[in-house]
């Protein structure tokens, strides 16, 4: 460590002097976004204070997004997470980091029509078997991937979709530039999963960690479904925001 | 088996039979609720269907909610997740659980007054060092704990909060008769976690399993913040809805 040790004569106590050091090393990039950083032993006899006074100090910082945990692979410098932004907000992935100041990169990995099951039905609100065009995109932000996501429409409303490449092109400006579609309101349902072997290996993480699956359905002004997404977020590197206002007494 | 078997020679696809054959088992309580379903494996050799058809049928019914995979343990018939309710509502978890007629039950784990330290003093824009009122609760439905939520409220803003017994009376109900203290907007951030150790414990689940972490920050009318909170929802129980409309255009 850098010669900058607890203060055990000084009232501040030993857990808080212990973040403040621990920051300061990231801040000073002696621990670069990534880097691992040693284990709560190591901690203990580095800074010579007990494992409790070092495990409220991580756990402060995790809080705080400073440091992420990795069961059985140890703890780590945070990664800043992206501030998906307003949850509420209507517009897609490409418009939303495009006004971030991010560019936004996209894979698609497929791009199919499909009869609908009996669970797309059920979100499309279309009888099962409609034909439905079924497009899966893996996003990209400063070459990390950060978001798989398929997108389920169906086929008789937008029927060219099928030939439209949508690596660098907004699909909800596509849909109203086209087809005069345009998303009025939306219900998305929230939970939090682990990834599978599969999602892991296209997201670059480990099976198991954390993801934010998000289930959407979007309407027409005239309460036409156009389509139903199933999301999945990378947990590290995901924040969604909701602002609310009190809607009765 | 229960003797119901796949028709290889209909046109409806393999994995959608075994689909129907799997969710028929569990509506008619061969598998309960928790109960470990057979492997892919044995699913393979019981339905003499190849492992990709197995998995995708796999897959549909965890995307549906039927099944939940637990990594190195199998997989399980799904209880119902709790629809937690619109997250832009800004009533407590003790008034919406009771509005849908389930019985919340409150567990108060520690209620003190401590001294912000600067992530708290942030979200509740106060001084270093103010005295905050610090009080941890473990909720129940059905006798599961669901949620760990630990909130931050500005001493003076309530100082008999103190003594006052959450474990069955709602927080914002009672700041607003005790102390004409209204909530009237927030801020919520969403994110995937994975449980540590001691909260897999005081959660009833498993190290490494998913929660989902809110983070919210709740007003007054004039822009006071009232308080912050920190709290953990257990994945496998827990989902949260959002409705949407266009903001602009």
């Amino acid at each position: 460590m850098n010669g900058v040790t607890i203060d055990f004569q000084s009232h501040i106590p030993y857990y808080y002097q212990l973040i403040e050091i621990l920051k300061q090393h990231i801040k000073e990039g002696v621990w670069a976004p990534g880097d691992q950083i040693p284990s709560e032993l190591e901690l203990c006899d580095s800074y010579n204070v007990s494992r409790t006074v070092v495990r409220q100090a991580l756990r402060e910082l995790e809080t705080d997004n400073f440091i992420v945990r990795r069961k059985g692979k140890g703890t780590f410098v945070a990664k800043p997470k992206i501030n998906e932004g307003l949850i509420q907000k209507l517009t897609g992935f490409y418009s939303d980091m495009v006004e971030k100041g991010l560019k936004p990169v996209t894979k698609v990995l497929y791009q199919e029509i499909l009869s609908a099951t009996p669970q797309i039905a059920k979100y499309l609100d279309v009888s099962v078997g409609t034909e439905i065009i079924d497009i899966e995109r893996l996003r990209f932000i400063h070459d990390e991937p950060i978001q798989l996501v398929t997108t389920y429409i169906p086929l008789h409303l937008a029927p060219e979709l099928i030939n439209v490449d949508l690596s660098d092109r907004s699909l909800y400006d596509y849909l109203e530039t086209e087809y005069n579609l345009q998303i009025a309101r939306g219900t998305r349902f929230i939970e939090a999963v682990l990834a599978t072997e599969e999602e892991a290996k296209l997201l670059e993480i480990d099976e198991g960690d954390p993801l934010i699956m998000l289930d959407s359905v979007s309407y027409s002004e005239t309460g036409q479904v156009i389509e139903y997404y199933h999301a999945l977020h990378r947990g590290d590197r995901s924040r969604f925001q909701v602002d609310l206002i009190r809607l009765n007494k």
